[in-house]
């Protein structure tokens, strides 16, 4: 989605760690190994085989693949294999679009992979979320992120929701959550 | 406020024409100044003298005045002034800051300078209004602008609403008009 893409371009420099907690068809990973370039690392989270195959395949065309950890495990256990702070994390939620199995993301496991997120995150970087809703369960989902997004110090991160004013409620929209730098 | 300013440093460049719709005490003004540089062009506007004298002080300090047209007028006359397309227009709406007289942007006039402001835009360029609300008629002037901006169509402009969300609700909040580059 432009609007969260915006963000990370503002943010990510060549050389970066980065995360993208649910990888779906890849777009995203894409779209973050150019940013991180050659001498960065991304870490991209999917429980569905069939997406990280389609992932691996679209690394492989841009030659992104060897700065690239495609892990086979739910973003709930995202801090088991990344263990130094990142710039970014990047999430997904809601459905993956073409998908014929109809998986969601399930807000249980959604705010362990947030806490896990915030937690990782170095100063300055940000945990960026488009939120998908119109499936079942997804609005409730949607009300779990915001509440706990509602609960962050406000003098450790800025967080933002931002959604389209001239588009349908049923829209996805996106929250980002800055971590402020010391001295801010 | 430094979300604005996060899109605003995004889509100016140097050399651009843009807009201050309401200078008040000149930080945007010159923030604004110090993006377009010596080969830009910056109009800025306001009904109180008291505020462009503060502005131009402001920008006298920092080198900036050639460039930068103070107009003692409301935003509802910008295209009055401004004949060319400009690349960003920026609006703080709602009150002054520190301000002993009271005065506050007005629903009539501001729908009239937003209308103006959008038909300046070059394709790509953006309008930001940061929206205060908490004092009298803000919440009405907030909705006017909503509406407004609900009703742009979806094709020609990208319009984003974001809040914080773990602030309180009369926080300052941000609108982003977009204009869609053609072919997008």
């Amino acid at each position: 989605m432009g609007f969260s893409h915006f963000f990370l371009r503002r943010v990510i420099r060549p050389g970066d760690r980065v995360i993208d907690a649910t990888c779906g068809r890849g777009q995203d990973t894409l779209f973050l190994a150019g940013l991180v370039g050659s001498c960065g690392e991304v870490w991209a989270f999917d429980v569905q085989e069939e997406a990280l195959a389609e992932t691996a395949e679209r690394l492989r065309s841009a030659g992104c693949s060897p700065w690239v950890n495609l892990v086979h495990a739910g973003h709930e256990s995202l801090a088991s294999y990344v263990r130094e702070p990142v710039r970014a994390v990047v999430f997904n939620l809601g459905y993956l679009p073409g998908d014929r199995a109809g998986l969601v993301t399930r807000p249980d496991t959604t705010l362990l992979a947030l806490d896990q997120s915030v937690r990782l995150l170095l100063p300055g970087g940000m945990v960026v979320l488009a939120i998908y809703t119109g499936h079942q369960g997804g609005d409730e989902e949607a009300a779990c992120v915001e509440a706990w997004a509602s609960g962050l110090s406000s003098r450790e991160f800025n967080v933002w929701k931002s959604r389209q004013l001239n588009r349908s409620d049923s829209a996805p929209y996106v929250v980002i959550v800055g971590k402020v730098p010391p001295g801010k």
